[in-house]
């Protein structure tokens, strides 16, 4: 009986905190306490701060930590283990966990990690959690030529290591620092120089530079157009499915008339017919 | 009496007014004042002009200054305050207004900005405007993905200030700097020598500037498209818009026809009827 | 009688130049003169020739160059004044003319000009001719962003000149040198490095470039857009047309359709009316 | 007989064979090893390695080269010269012979090339395939243009080489370095260096080096939208196929209401016609 009550009483609790979770105002005030804790993490930034303004920037900080853990542990006690089949939920959880992690050896990397917190904006944000997903969705149909760039970049790292390591070990020492050079190149940054340094050891290595930014743009500018055709296909699905709505109410108006049409010869037989039986077989009747 | 007689007066001065501001020829002459002022501004940045050249374009430069506060003040005469509706016009004024502002500290800049005027070109040419316009409208189709990049920036400025600031403060050193670092990075430029000096005092410093490069360019890449896309669906439903129109008047031309023909079946029915009924029903009645 | 056979015999004599000018493998002789003469040009700037390679060059070149002129006048002495309506022809004469101008003191520019020649590939192929079309045909379309953007790098040339001229004259000394640091900026080549040395001077000078860099990105990326839209208009177009004449083609089938019942229907009420005179309205003229 | 029984014998030999070389499994393994075999050619590039890892890396690499051997072997005796006909068949055969080549004077550049083995796995993976496919499908359309740029780019190196070799040898020394130069300048990088070297020499240099990069990038701005442009045509195709085969259907639809009312009127006209017969010229019978 007790229990039942108990019951009872949770489940108009967790009622109440859903709607309190779920109410504009509330987003709202997460909204500000997240810009808020962005700016109070920006000035903590500033040099040389004074100790009072420092353990003020903490205080503030260890606030909005607060709140974002009181609000994450109220959406999980009212969605349960529904909170996790939404993926902006468990980027929340993962963004506001990093600050929760008990800082030892690398503790400068996980603090710069806390401003990972200000993404949660994304989250809050209904038009910039749609640019987010349409920046996802283009991925897969990207991801062949990825693979086929990545693919090229591997080949060309090695082929570079084994060709200009032992010389220009600055450039091509191993693999790594390999993939790193051709990814500079990648972004069209700083090659000349780079190719410089090799040329003035191997003559002939102009050669793989030519090749390699050839087929690496190529490839690149297939990636763009591969996205902007995908774009376009999807525009004109739209503009499809639209002008065929449009053709077949087309077509349903003209069968409307058609119908309309039939249905006239067809009274016009049957008045036609009705008298012309009279005098045709419906002689018959009278008889 | 008076009164009403000076009104008139001042109407019909009013209108006269109006009538020169608005002919196309005086547009033409303050077009050609602003190319001129354009020139006289470009030569005044000769370094080692002879007092008697300055002077000289001073002069000029006033008098350009004077036909533009009297424009304005005559199209503030005609429209008054339908003067501020035109967003052109306050975009005018303020580029004139400019050199009125009694210079004092920042004498350099403001002389400066007096060539802001010369951007008066693009409110005088129809095209240009156009132009503008069309820039303009551009951009609240990017804004989300603009707060996005912005959002992604500041967020690697925060967190690369805490964790390389300490060691690299040419580039790091505070938020100002790291944000002024980090939009070079965004432009393509310069960034293999940031890294270098970076990785030089962090090892692992390449996967920030790795991530930072592939989330921004990635996120740049989609501004790019939607604002194609954008492009593409306005493209799209002018085409669409044609395609209806075009088929509608098929439509249009079919129903016409299936009109005739429902006319065609009516005379068919009724001189059918008529002397059917004389036939048919009609035999009723005579009997 | 001697002046009309004269003129006959140089009448034929034209046609049968025509007949030459105008055949495919005279047309591929030129273009043969034209590559072996690319060779040739490129060959003269090899360093340290001898003089017996160098005058057989210069030899070779003079052929090429005599083959070329007897091509030119030929088609001149075929079409008359009509030669100057072919802009492909003005094209062959300009850079082939180059050669014969006396050289003076820019002996060196007039003879690399030599090499314009070769781009009368571009005349003599007919894709390359198609190509060259397609690019001067997107010119117009942009005109008013180029104008836009010359305007928005004219006024920062002249506002960066007054401000940093004094202090950083390597790169803002005077107004060509400002015009060609920007121009620069705008190929995103360099631009921190200036930045750097600017700020040095003017810590506030980032707003400068902040502003330039954005506004110029801005309108360079509309720039592409237009060009990219105006040729989705052209598509489009074509899609359109395509789409229509589909449509009026269906619209055709349909009426010719409604036509055939339409006859049909007459047909009927023909062959009902005739017997039916004698039924209905008949009649009355046995009456 | 014992020769038809051997016929028989290898023609079922073969067509096992065939069985396996077509399974997924052995596709699977073949795959496998490639990726196990890039792995070990990535491995070997680590500096100071030890003999012992070495050697079992150069076992590894054997083993994996005489899979592909016996594989490359196995297909051709399945598919004797038809082989051939499969351009990726002569893709793997050429980039698995690269290592079969006795390596004598470019020893370290035939090992370098070991690793192109790696590209296999683009004739292996599907997808991959499509897209290479994709990628070599644009080549022709664009080749034009590419031209086109190609005889810019040469023309300018002849013209540079004879303008500025002599004072500016580092950068236009002769052909073959200006070439590379102007390659450099092609992808935005490092020209401004370039050329205030060459502005230093030869002040009005900058003439040549504004009207190489607006013409160059005006070229390769118009690759782009080439590409662009066909595919969107590509896609348009698919949009007007898809819009011609509803239009199809609309009128067919439409086209079978028609034709079901005329049968409407023939089925009148006949039961009309008969009938009225009866009544019309029919009372002559009665009478």
């Amino acid at each position: 009986m007790l229990d039942e009550r108990n019951r009872d009483h949770f489940a108009m609790l967790r009622a109440k905190v859903r709607q309190i979770v779920e109410a504009k105002s509330f987003q709202r005030t997460i909204m500000a306490v997240i810009v808020g804790n962005a700016v109070t993490l920006g000035l903590e930034t500033v040099p040389n701060l004074s100790d009072r303004t420092l353990s003020l920037l903490h205080t503030l900080d260890t606030i909005a930590l607060t709140v974002f853990v009181v609000e994450l542990l109220a959406k999980f006690y009212v969605y349960r283990l529904g909170f996790f089949r939404n993926a902006w939920n468990v980027f929340d959880l993962l963004v506001v966990g990093v600050a929760l992690v008990p800082a030892a050896g690398g503790f400068s990397v996980l603090r710069a990690l806390r401003v990972l917190r200000v993404l949660r904006l994304i989250s809050g944000i209904e038009s910039m959690r749609r640019v987010v997903a349409t920046l996802l969705a283009a991925i897969p149909g990207a991801a062949s030529i990825v693979g086929l760039l990545a693919l090229v970049v591997y080949v060309s790292a090695v082929m570079a290591t084994s060709l200009f390591g032992p010389k220009v070990p600055q450039h091509f020492g191993d693999l790594g620092q390999s993939l790193w050079t051709l990814f500079q190149t990648l972004t069209g940054e700083a090659w000349p120089d780079i190719a410089d340094d090799v040329i003035a050891e191997y003559p002939m290595a102009w050669i793989f530079f030519l090749i390699f930014i050839l087929i690496s743009t190529f490839v690149v500018l297939n990636l763009f157009l591969a996205v902007i055709v995908s774009a376009m296909e999807s525009v004109k699905d739209a503009e499809e499915a639209e002008m065929e709505a449009a053709l077949e109410e087309t077509e349903a108006d003209i069968k409307a008339e058609l119908a309309l049409l039939r249905q006239e010869i067809r009274d016009l037989r049957e008045q036609l017919l009705q008298p012309t039986a009279s005098v045709g077989s419906g002689r018959d009747e009278p008889d």
